[in-house]
Parts: C-alpha cells; structure tokens; sequence
C-alpha cells in the first residue's frame, strides 16, 4: 500500500463512484427511462421509504459519536433536513408526499410492512456500519452524495417525463437535495481528504464508500428481482 | 391477539415453514434438480459459507444473554457442533470441504472478498437480530432447523443424482446435521412451547421465524439475480 495524495485518494473515491453508483443499475435505468409501471414505482418509493426513514437513525448514530461540537454541529444540520423543523417539513415528509402522490396508504407506507428484507438488511446494516467502524470510515460512507445530484436530475426530469402518474409537487423530495447534498459531500469529502493520512486509513476510507454503493446497489438488486423478474418474497407488499 | 395453546402455536410454526421456507425457493429447486451449472453451485456454496462461518458468532452472542448454566450448555454444543473439538472437524470445516472439492480457493472464500453484499447484509441481520432481540425471539429464530432434515435429504440426493461434481465426502457438512438440527431444534420448539404464554410472547415468536425465514429466503434471492438472471454486483465473486 501506498500513501496517495489528497487529490489522488479523491480521484479514486470518483472512480468508485463512477463504477458503483447506482445510477449505472438496471432498474435506475428502466425508472428513469419510463420503463416501469406505477405498481413498479410503487414498490420503488415503499422500499426506498424506509432509507429515507432511518436517515435520520444513522446520522443521530454518528453524532452520538463525534467528539467536537463543530463537528457535531455540522452533522446535526443533516437531521435537520432530514426530519424537518415542524410537523409537515423535512425529507421523510417530502417522501411520504411521493408515495401518496402514487397512491399508497401511508399508514401502510410507515408500518414497513410491505417492506423486501433485502432493503431492511441493506438499510439496517448502513445504520450499523456507522454505530461500528471508525468515525473516518462513517464520515466516508456517506461520500455517496458526491455522485447524487446527477442522478437525482436524471431522475425527476426522466419520471416527469415519462409518468404521468407523478408531478413536481410529488417529487418535491428532489429539490433541497440537489442543494444539500453538495453542501453535505464538501464536507465530508474535505474531512476525509484531510484525515485519511496513512494507507490503511485511505483503504478505510475507499472501502467505506464500496460499502456505501453496495448498499444502494443491493436495494436496486431487490426490487429489480422481486417486481420486474416477478420474484415477490413471501410477506412483502404485492401490488 | 388471542393466546393460543401450545400445540396451536406449534401448528402456526410449521406453517410458517410450509409456506416460507427456502426449500420453495425457486434457486432452491434448481440446485436440487441439476439445473445449475459448477459455477452457479460455486456461487452458493461460496456465499453460504458466510452463513456457516457465522452461525458460531450468532450462537456465541446468544450465548453470552443466556441466564443459566443449563440454557448455556445446550446452546454451547451448538458452537461445538460447528466451531468441532479440533482442526479440521466442525461443521465450518466441513463446509471447507464443500468449497474445496467443488475448486475454490480456500484464502479466497475465507477471505469473504467475493460475497454477494446481499449475503453479507442477510446474516449480519440474523447476528444482530440474536443480539437485540428478546432471548425468546432469539431462540424461536433457530426454528428453522425444523425443516431442515427435510431439505437436507432433498439436497444431498438431488445433487449427487446431478452433478458430477459433487461427491459424498464433499458433502459430508449435511450427515451430521441430519441428527443436530432435530436435536436442536427439539430444545427450541419445546422452550417456546413452555415460554411464550402470552399473546404478545406468541407474536414475538412467530415473529422471529418469518425473519429468520427471510434472511435464508433473501439469500437466495441474490444468487438467483446474480449467478442464474446474470445481473452480479459490482466487487463480488465472477466465475
């Protein structure tokens, strides 16, 4: 192993990116594209739900962990805009605006019921990951939203598109990301290029963001299997 | 809720079994029925042995919440059966045998390096579930063991009927197994049988073996998308 510069670790954190995003997965594609029916985006957004939801689990996870009230005070902002600051506001609002906009209960939406266990372990185990590893491998974990405004661009402008079953009101999501996720992956990424200063902390860092993808990818695996192919697991929501 | 006897419970359990168990699992059937070529049979017996490799932690974590000698002891030869009383016995070493004889690598496969990430997230959700979860759901999520003679003979038969590649000494992980999982299985059936005596207690447990079910059921689901639909992730194991 070999100490790379700042500028060299981040250009192989874009690689990975580039490689393990998971706007290179099939199913983003077929979403994007117009591809799947409403009862395909349907399951999307159910399963997709409970990322948004515990969010907010993994980030209180972290700032449980930080030792400064700087840092802490950057990462709180990210529960912030998760959760809101009254009833109605915040992202897991913004997404429960989607899966009604599509039609779903929403009780049904926040019981997990419907839920694949492919996204309920892949979630769980990102929440996990930040409880157990380093604080420089969680802060990396979440470098995915260096690569997020591109697909959430491809995203809303191919749904509109190609649905007529969603509107800009329903992914009203999208639009704050496209401004914090920037703001968020600055930091993350300038705090990593900073304290990643030996090999096995870079290979800590590269591996955290493999990770990251893999779970993104493993959840895109799930629904693409399940409502697509037509394997449905026992228990899980049916259209 | 309402309570149900003993026997009641029991029904329910099995139940559970009949419709939830991987031996319906479509991956299941054509391993079984000589549909899968080495590779794919790789492919499983590779990611399965994570499983393996980590029935000890989960029994080990169980374990270390168990309030008496007598529980601990039963649960103890649990972690003997797989962990064996000396290099090279074990169901773990076993299942080595399984991995070798069908040609990979040994450092590869316990490297861990080629896993479906699904495969990963799956069994870090049974540990973790045995860790967080009430010692009696814990102990109703080894249920599963009550179908597993069944699949067992179904396996072992089909797959020396099938594939040349397999023979009996590479299969001997299954022989033992065919007289610890009802054993084992007699011990957890019987303790939620007298434990569960409410009908919150009844739920948790029935509970349990839906997850426990799912974990085997989503494993299955990613071999399937990757080795037989085509679709491998990013970073795992290429034939």
């Amino acid at each position: 192993m070999t100490l790379l510069t700042p500028d060299q670790l981040e250009a192989q954190l874009r690689q990975i990116g580039a490689e393990r995003y998971h706007n290179r997965h099939p199913f983003h594609r077929k979403l994007h594209d117009g591809k799947l029916d409403k009862a395909q985006v349907q399951a999307w957004a159910l399963n997709r739900y409970y990322y948004q939801a515990r969010i907010p689990a993994k980030d209180a996870t972290l700032l449980a962990r930080l030792p400064t009230a700087e840092l802490r005070r950057e990462w709180r902002r990210r529960i912030e805009d998760h959760d809101g600051t009254e009833p109605g506001t915040g992202g897991v609002a913004r997404w429960l605006m989607l899966t009604d906009g599509l039609g779903l209960d929403r009780d049904y939406v926040e019981s997990l019921d419907g839920l694949l266990p492919a996204t309920r372990f892949s979630v769980d185990a990102y929440v996990n990951f930040v409880r157990d590893q380093s604080i420089l491998a969680a802060i990396a974990s979440s470098l995915t939203e260096l690569f997020s405004p591109t697909i959430i661009s491809e995203r809303v402008s191919g749904m509109l598109r190609h649905y007529d079953f969603v509107s800009e009101k329903t992914l009203a999501y999208f639009t704050p990301r496209l401004t914090q996720a920037p703001r968020d992956s600055d930091f993350a990424l300038a705090y990593v290029r900073e304290k990643a200063r030996t090999p096995e902390q870079q290979k800590e860092v590269l591996g955290a963001l493999e990770f990251k993808c893999s779970v993104l990818w493993t959840m895109l695996d799930a629904l693409d299997y399940a409502y697509v192919e037509g394997h449905i697991p026992p228990g899980a929501f049916v259209p």
